[in-house]
């Protein structure tokens, strides 16, 4: 382990082993430049989530078009992006136990370093290992504008514990971690836009209450692939954490715009590579990726290519293929492409990113091979 | 890539970083033993599936104690236990593709080495294959049993399917697949018969019809964790291929025995150690483990050593404690065992086994640190 990869540069799709993680780096690459886009109108800064790529080489590229970092949310997917160059991370997640708190302390001396807090313990450990480790790390104060999961209420619990974070050697208060998840995927735009007003107006009025307390926030962040462009507009807000966008995936894509249509602000661009390994019967076919290719928490995979395929019953290392609704009938051997239903933990089953150019024709190629550095960074 | 792993032995297991997949050695060990004493007495084979363990190291344990070999369900998880020392594997499944037969064909060199078949088009892709390579393959013919999954009907196309096999230099006929996946987690005994009862009848009718043409069964494989004394005591099936029971899981507990208590032939050996990184109101907690360290199609992981405690609303690092029910109140960074609802994905989402002696007493420590040597072995 790491296992051998199933493709090499040069390769034509088809050729590459299944299941494997295909990126369409021609779409890749256009959502990658529409945010950096969006953020330059905004005037507001980009920090995307690694969580989604697990990827130095991916977040490099995101840097070059002006992100100014990378989120990370556990220590050791942190230490994975720092050792592939990536020189400023923040680890948007609280943080607990004295060898993990070493650790980020340690990657402190290697690239500039934030966290978030949303306690006092917490505060007080982290400051041990900063002054330990000889470095100065700059804290977020979470606070919970509805997403209900972690983070202190917002107003003065948040200005208590920022100045608890002043108070602390080795230690910076840098802002405010204000991250609504649960708003991500409501489906129309006026929930989206309902449960984000919400969270701005939170934010703002502890902005201002911590102005009041003589402390300033360099940084406000929080916004995913769903609502970015509200927190973006906001005036609030001033630094963007989304990480699907780089991918898409089909949950993201059930999401609807003003008009009603699909979310389509993102393309597509990732993939699972499947082979038909059984075909028992003629409305029935059996594909070698399940419950070790994908996750299955929001659903099940689309099928590209195969109009009316339905992906269903999924085992192990079997999926399903319901073809009763489909004209065109595949054959025993063929590769298919399926969009994952939610791409971050479907990203972390896989050692490998095979990224196709010209994708959807005859000459999509095999152009790249790049590790999941940091799949099954945990802890 | 891969990590480092979350704890060394001989540390005590609170200090065990987290998340972290921890294997109760000693459990494990009963459970080993309670499965060769089983076949033992039944007069059959067991053949043990590595999808679920993924370890060479636990494989040759098995195999220390009567296993014949190991089942596998991919080429690239056999080759992780040949390399292991395992040197009997049966991949029990069906392999399509040119690369990934040629890479079966060559493991023909280092270990005897079984494949299952559904369909002409493979055996003449394997036959291939194995003439190539210059070596000689056994195979099992699949026949559905009532999975509706892979498989031939049973009887006269299992017949012509083997008959097919026997024409194909460089393979041998073996016998026959037969495995009824969906009966594994009917909850009554009483349903399980049933089902199994079904499949023996196919499977026996359909062994009948090959002795008549000439063909004999060397193996009958198949049955799993929730079924295996049926198989096992059928006069049919030698050769069982029960995975799960090394660890047992949440939804393999939530089989019913005759009498309609819980199935607990086996015990727990399975968990993820968390840590509870957040405590935002005293009803409710985080921890730091979510889609990332378990898969969630079998349902939630069941909280140990907090009475009460429900686990719910995962998201890709959290996971929340519900502790409306408990009269016990943890405390920020206290560390607690959670059983996974499917032990075999959960496995694979993990670098490392952290085997615990003495779990649940005041000494239980890290005696081993194993590898998940086939984790992500997909294709």
């Amino acid at each position: 382990m790491p296992h051998l990869p199933p493709a090499i540069p040069g390769m034509p799709l088809a050729e590459v082993d299944t299941p494997a993680l295909v990126v369409d780096l021609d779409a890749f690459e256009r959502n990658l430049k529409k945010m950096a886009g969006f953020v330059a109108k905004a005037g507001v800064r980009l920090r995307p989530h690694a969580k989604t790529h697990k990827s130095p080489i991916i977040g490099l590229k995101q840097m070059q078009l002006g992100a100014v970092g990378l989120c990370c949310q556990k220590v050791s997917e942190a230490e994975a992006m720092v050792e592939g160059g990536i020189p400023d991370v923040y680890v948007s997640n609280e943080v607990m136990g004295a060898r993990k708190l070493d650790r980020l302390a340690a990657l402190g001396h290697q690239a500039r370093v934030m966290v978030a807090v949303d306690n006092e313990a917490a505060v007080e450990a982290l400051g041990t290992a900063a002054r330990k480790a000889g470095v100065t790390l700059r804290v977020l104060v979470e606070i919970d504008v509805g997403a209900n999961r972690c983070g202190v209420p917002p107003g003065a619990p948040a200005v208590a514990l920022a100045e608890r974070v002043g108070r602390e050697k080795g230690l910076v208060f840098a802002g405010l971690q204000s991250y609504q998840g649960r708003a991500q995927h409501l489906r129309s735009l006026a929930e989206r836009k309902e449960a984000i007003g919400q969270a701005i107006a939170w934010t703002a009025d502890t902005v201002t209450a911590l102005k009041k307390a003589g402390l300033e926030c360099e940084v406000v962040g929080g916004a995913g692939t769903g609502t970015f462009e509200i927190e973006g507009a906001s005036g609030v807000y001033n630094e963007l954490q989304a990480g699907s966008y780089v991918f898409m995936d089909a949950d993201y894509a059930r999401n609807l715009k003003a008009d009603g249509s699909r979310f389509d602000t993102f393309e597509h661009a990732l993939f699972v590579y499947a082979t038909i390994m059984s075909m028992p019967v003629a409305e029935r076919a059996v594909i070698d990726a399940g419950l070790k290719a994908f996750t299955f928490e929001s659903g099940m995979p689309e099928v590209t290519g195969l109009a009316g395929a339905l992906y269903e019953r999924p085992s192990d290392e079997h999926g399903g293929l319901n073809l009763a609704a489909c004209n065109e009938r595949p054959r025993l051997g063929d590769k298919i492409l399926l969009i994952p239903p939610h791409c971050d933990p479907t990203v972390n089953l896989h050692d490998w990113y095979i990224g196709v150019r010209n994708m959807g024709t005859l000459s999509a190629r095999v152009e790249s091979v790049w590790p999941v550095a940091a799949r099954g960074a945990v802890f």
